[in-house]
């Protein structure tokens, strides 16, 4: 049920760009019943992203999610990295390529770009690794990639946030199937999560949950999060700590 | 020149959090003259950080910024993670904890917590591993640790952003000394990025340059990101693209 996150970009790297886009897609992993265990960013580099992608791989993840680096400029490089990564070819996808063209075409049509001709640039965005499966993208040019490897769910999914949400929404998810584990958010009234942090260990031992407890200053509450693989281990856990004079409300 | 940066919180793995700790920290690394080349994030459990810790070490960085898991609940443990990934022992640092008693001390006549003792928790943040240099938080509790090994400046800073921040530009920008190479950021007026490729690709070549365009949608514009050791290499790259009719705008 693990599932790890490879973002590329030398902006993220840089701290030109805040990386939102693993937090979102972190927590939809999350949602969809996976724990996601790490979380690694690199740069635009044909041999950093190589690494990397064999590197997570070598842990052997359920899922891997990689966003960044399709668009056709010099820098975004990230399908030939993950093709040899996998020891796989880049071959042109034919389907990728008519739309990309038609893509050109609409925004020249719109006024927004002066030339629609596919220019070496743009016809990369059509190559994807051998195997793969496109994966649509209904806001942008770079089509995505599907590809499974010794039983390794690998998604390849654009930077740009708004191609990367769609694409996530429409494409990944539905391949992920029902949730495994679930999360549920509390506020516990107290002042000081040092004093919390006792039962909190005694919970995890008794109970079959994770709990992740947030410090949110000195303030009167501490938030927590209680991750379970059922709805009533987790009461059963929340239940417990108010035996001990916890109270909780619900959500933060 | 080379940095890694290591975000540590379950927080940031289920998305509830964007790490915009690391974006900071890579930002002002950039800015100090040192290349980010890779950030990692991993949950708060001691074999995983210590994984990522000795993963990293082995890539040989000058410099190793952790970030997160310094406080005093059960599921903060950075710190005796990354004294294992030494193999070293975590010690009790005097000098911190009295800090740390003080500071409660100060919470609780101010009215913010309860009880002033320190507790098993409170006093857990007084240990740094054997041979670490205290790094002073001004804004929080727990210390945070400086420690060099094999030539590696690792610094370990707490999660909570407005002590990490303070932590980052007091004690650790100023033990990194001089900037050794720097970025420009321009905006070309182009109206689509697949046509800049080419000459992108060409100017890195011919000069001592790394550059980053990000695309910016299909807009007026796209952000180039000049990297480089002097501003004089970067002006005869900026000089070169002008030549070959790209007209730039400083700073986006």
């Amino acid at each position: 049920m693990f599932a790890e996150i490879l973002t590329i970009g030398d902006e993220l790297l840089t701290g030109n760009t805040v990386d939102s886009n693993s937090a979102l897609i972190a927590q939809k992993l999350t949602e969809s019943g996976y724990w996601v265990r790490r979380k690694t960013t690199v740069g635009d580099d044909v041999e950093e992203i190589k690494a990397a992608v064999r590197e997570i791989l070598a842990r052997e993840p359920e899922v891997l999610v990689i966003s960044g680096g399709l668009g056709p400029t010099h820098d975004d490089v990230t399908m030939l990295a993950v093709a040899e990564a996998l020891n796989r070819k880049l071959v042109l996808c034919e389907e990728c390529l008519e739309k990309i063209k038609a893509f050109y075409e609409r925004l020249h049509r719109e006024g927004y770009i002066d030339d629609p001709e596919l220019n070496e640039g743009r016809r990369k965005m059509a190559y994807l690794p051998e195997g793969a499966e496109p994966l649509e993208n209904t806001e942008g040019a770079a089509p995505g990639a599907y590809i499974e490897r010794d039983g390794v769910k690998i998604f390849v999914l654009p930077g740009m946030p708004r191609e990367m949400r769609a694409m996530l929404e429409k494409e990944v998810l539905p391949r992920l199937g029902k949730r495994k584990f679930i999360q549920r958010k509390l506020l516990a009234e107290i002042t000081d999560e040092s004093k919390l942090a006792p039962l909190l260990t005694e919970t995890i031992k008794r109970f079959n949950v994770r709990i992740h407890s947030s410090p949110k200053g000195f303030g009167k509450y501490i938030g927590i999060i209680i991750f379970g693989e059922s709805e009533e281990e987790i009461e059963r856990a929340k239940a417990f700590m108010e035996g001990r004079g916890i109270r909780f409300e619900e959500g933060w």
